[in-house]
């Protein structure tokens, strides 16, 4: 599997990728998820795949030079929405390509795209598109987009980010997502890319790939780990009071019962009278 | 949805279940999902359920006087796994009854099952039961396991749970988890049943129903979301140091470059070229 998101914020984008692809668990193997299509000072846009690696490799290639439908390519689209258009429209062409014969082997068509930058005219923009060729773009109230395995990093994402926040805090946070993930799900791996753009850069101007070796986020993942414990240790355990009469239903902590009242359906409840039968 | 979560620890077993089913988000309702078998002194087992409500439901109502291909019933069977089998068996049941008719409709006999507790003799023990009757037990090194919207709060159970941790550690963890996946995914909510069993005392001594006005529950989300915001902006934020040149690939932060290594293959080179004489 994969796992990349990317933030867009008032500061700009941030585009986080894994680099682990699998079929099955017995065979693993690295590839990069983050392209880059730059035409400095005209255009920066970045593109990132979770699905079928066969599939997205085609897309790419396809993408290439790739004349959209009304004769514009990805480099010289006026806008993000067109640009976005246009890799959707790869998508569909290799669909029509591949799609079939996949079938056959009971192979879905299985590809998704996040799809952000920026063109000299526009302000930054970010796009999720599907398998369909179809996609939504990124809003104020919706600040991010997750491909792949993208449940385990979501929680921290809801809690902390905002369009407002900046681009640091955005980099701490995907990292923060990306380490749950690599820890709770072996088909997520090291390393990663990280690209950072600030708006209005048109250009790429800060990029890295980290891996095991990388300090900051060998210090990002033993902090996150060990104050997440030290917060958990601080709060308070709950506190059960007495068992009240078996009738009576708790409806709150600290209050328990002497049966879940999950036992009053007759079904159940029934089962309760045969246990008592069956002392 | 739904999202079950259950431990085993030295010192017991921990249940926790949400109690909405949709279907589709038109159609939401609220059902508990955990089912107490308890006979004082003799036996006290914990089902819930993930998947199809209807599958869900005439598992438990066949349970009910189930007799096990051996003999024996859920009430008599000498030990947990036994137990775990009978319910494996009616799982099957309701598979033969049900599976065709609703293939029909393209409804997949959809149903997963957590299944634990202790019966006189033996220790705790704790079960997850699958759609085709089948079944694992937890064992020291998996000290849990979840149903339904599970991954949103895996990340916080690996990191926090080990079998040595305290029943009250055990029920913080799992409401956080809960708390995690509720704000996620709406497809999971309030109220929570919350069932803790204490190793050995063969009886519910503590279960309480949680809703949105449950004093502790609504501390815990205060507390946990206030203290890892604030964890979070204690954390150092990245440094990017100026751009070497263009060729350096960077290998680790803090250190930059002109262009993503991703670019190097030959397809994306040439991108990079045609980006070039684009401008």
């Amino acid at each position: 599997m994969t796992y990349c998101v990317a933030m867009r914020l008032d500061a700009g984008l941030v585009f986080l990728s894994d680099s682990r692809t699998n079929a099955g668990v017995d065979q693993i193997g690295t590839f990069r998820k983050m392209t880059v299509f730059e035409n400095p000072g005209d255009r920066t846009m970045v593109l990132m795949t979770a699905g079928n690696l066969s599939i997205s490799q085609s897309v790419l290639q396809l993408l290439h030079d790739h004349v959209g439908s009304n004769g514009t390519t990805i480099w010289t689209a006026p806008d993000m929405y067109e640009a976005a258009r246009i890799v959707g429209e790869a998508v569909r062409a290799i669909h029509v390509r591949e799609a079939k014969a996949l079938a056959q082997f009971n192979i879905e068509f299985n590809v998704s795209i996040i799809f952000g930058g920026q063109i000299r005219g526009e302000t930054c923009r970010l796009f999720q598109i599907y398998a369909a060729g179809n996609f939504i773009e990124a809003h104020d109230e919706n600040t991010y987009f997750q491909i792949g395995e993208a449940k385990y990093g979501k929680p921290i994402i809801d809690r902390v980010v905002t369009r407002r926040s900046s681009l640091d805090d955005a980099v701490k946070c995907a990292l923060i997502s990306m380490d749950s993930t690599l820890r709770s799900n072996i088909s997520v791996g090291l390393p990663l890319d990280l690209l950072v753009y600030e708006a209005d850069s048109l250009a790429v101007t800060r990029f890295v790939t980290i891996d095991e070796k990388n300090a900051y986020f060998q210090m990002l993942r033993g902090t996150w780990g060990a104050q997440l414990r030290q917060v958990f240790e601080g709060i308070d355990a709950p506190t059960w009071q007495p068992m009240p009469d078996a009738d009576d239903q708790p409806v709150r902590m600290p209050l328990p019962a002497a049966v879940p009242p999950v036992l009053a359906p007759p079904v159940l409840q029934s089962m309760a009278q045969q246990s008592g039968d069956g002392k």
